[in-house]
């Protein structure tokens, strides 16, 4: 992610989807059985970022809780996210912004770790509530190159989609597994992500096109090098039903977790209802490419060298920013955005 | 502090004198009274700003613990810092450093926290073990502009010196009762931070010299505005013995917390010991330089105008580094390093 608060500002179009899953995680907060009197009760934010939108599930949630619990049960909400994770601005955002759930509540207490999910962060039967949106569709590391796009969902390289394939089998199981070690008995998991729908549509369609074309063009213009091109992948993939559901297979339970309920979520393009509003094309492109700047920008930059020349990182963003955007405000489509929503429970012992 | 890992390569100053405070920590991890089986054991670490000086007293009270409790007993460390610490280097050097106490103990959890210690931080009664270097000479704020200096040590202001010794006086009450509401009953909290010793010495004296030769001198070429200089003020103070069991006079609990520890330590100024065997006088004068860069600079820095300048605020460090450096190559002088050592316990219930 890039840092300075770039995606607190520009992940509108992850929040703006969000509703069915604060649903889900405040149930599960109606419902998780507590801790003895004397714990406090965790809850868990996976993949965090740097803050902003895990603000209102964890407020909804909380809200919940202090219905059952009253105002002074001490309740502890642990943000985790990759060590390089912009975790300044997420203090930030938690200390200052108005829609924080710290504001006014003594008894909360916050805390961030600082290591990929895909192992164990959290100690043994800690977590009452785990939330996860927009996180797990990242793979703990590109299995393969991508020899046509950055994309693999948009790749026709058939051995690199397979090799995606079993990374994100075994990365989605090491996820549950490791949250099995973590969540109490009874404690719930609910996961808003990127996926394919059931026809294996990944969405974005238009964005990933300006992109890849606007790459292509840097490198025939000689801004980039096709080394650097060559190393441009994306590691985030799009599981479908089955693929979400594989470790469940015909009800069964994975690592003492059950699936106990599973849903596809078709994302609202907030920019393409402006674009009916306002008919202003530019801003279309505009969003839609700041978008992409502060989710996926900092990835492909990765791939530059020198890794330490940051005026030419910084000029690759800017020009790969306004090149996204022009095309987009020049074809402007609305974008499929395929969600799924799982909610995850652990038997009470 | 500065980021990108400046603060961790450039406090040895501080990890030379840890350690009489490891083994008052080791001690405390021996004799500490220990939460019931179920629970996990949790270790604070207040003010650990990039963490490089963390790993070697957490490591040894988590070898300590574990004579007690054995392999498998989770373990939690939670590093707190102000909001805008470089959380994304603590973690990196969690993860990465050879000597990280994460190493080879998969029953250790990690988090931080981004909030300052002068406020409840941590759940009622969770922390068995706290632990604080070189964070609590920092005042939550400065309380007075400083007209002749940047360190109030070095100033000739009666007012100011009073309004500073009135905040390190509350800031000082505030942090211990926060952290009596944090002690679990029986916790202990090691405490090393700068001091003055019984002679009213704080120490640094051709440091500061050098510093403030170094601003005037910005000042008068122009580079420095007289209202930045006139701003920039260092809020750390190096209180004396009295000053320190203040809250605990005539051996009186203070929020419920004894004092049962108290010792003047003189640090090691390890760049004069190594210029006494190389004589390399530019290695001492850089060296202490560089301790400064990573320690103040950034404080004064933020005295700059506009704050979005990075390259003048950089331009800044650069020249104050490189000034600094020669004045003390050119007459270098064993610099005094006045510490404090504290031991607080919160009795059992």
């Amino acid at each position: 992610m890039e840092g300075g608060g770039t995606y607190n500002r520009s992940s509108g179009v992850q929040a703006s989807d969000l509703d069915r899953a604060i649903a889900a995680f405040t149930q599960a907060a109606r419902e998780v059985p507590l801790p003895p009197s004397a714990e406090p009760v965790l809850l868990a934010d996976y993949g965090s970022s740097q803050g902003r939108n895990s603000l209102r599930p964890m407020k909804a949630a909380i809200e919940m809780l202090r219905t059952r619990l009253g105002p002074e049960r001490p309740l502890c909400v642990t943000h985790t996210d990759l060590p390089g994770n912009d975790f300044a601005t997420l203090f930030e955002t938690l200390a200052q912004d108005a829609d924080s759930y710290l504001a006014g509540d003594a008894a909360v207490f916050a805390s961030a770790v600082g290591r990929s999910f895909y192992q164990r962060i959290l100690p043994p039967a800690s977590v009452s509530l785990g939330w996860s949106s927009w996180a797990v569709q990242w793979l703990s590391r590109a299995p393969a190159p991508l020899p046509d796009h950055v994309q693999v969902a948009c790749s026709n390289d058939m051995a690199a989609k397979q090799a995606f394939a079993r990374q994100a089998a075994e990365d989605w199981r090491d996820f549950l597994a490791a949250r099995s070690f973590e969540l109490r008995p009874g404690g719930r998991l609910v996961v808003l992500t990127m996926a394919r729908d059931d026809s294996g549509e990944f969405g974005y369609r238009s964005l990933l096109q300006a992109l890849v074309d606007e790459l292509r063009d840097m490198v025939a213009a000689g801004f980039l090098r096709a080394d650097e091109w060559a190393r441009m992948t994306i590691p985030t993939v799009g599981r479908n039903r089955d693929e979400w559901l594989a470790p469940f297979a015909s009800g069964a339970s994975f690592e003492g977790l059950s699936a106990v309920h599973f849903e596809q979520v078709e994302g609202h393009d907030r920019f393409w209802a402006q674009l009916q509003a306002d008919a202003d094309t530019r801003a279309f492109g505009a969003n839609w490419a700041a978008f992409s700047r502060a989710s996926v920008f900092p990835t492909l930059a990765a791939a530059l060298e020198p890794a330490s020349d940051e005026g030419r990182r910084s000029a690759f963003m800017d020009r790969l920013e306004a090149g996204v955007a022009g095309r987009l405000a020049a074809a402007p489509e609305r974008m499929r955005i395929p969600l799924a929503l799982l909610v995850i429970a652990k038997p009470q012992a």
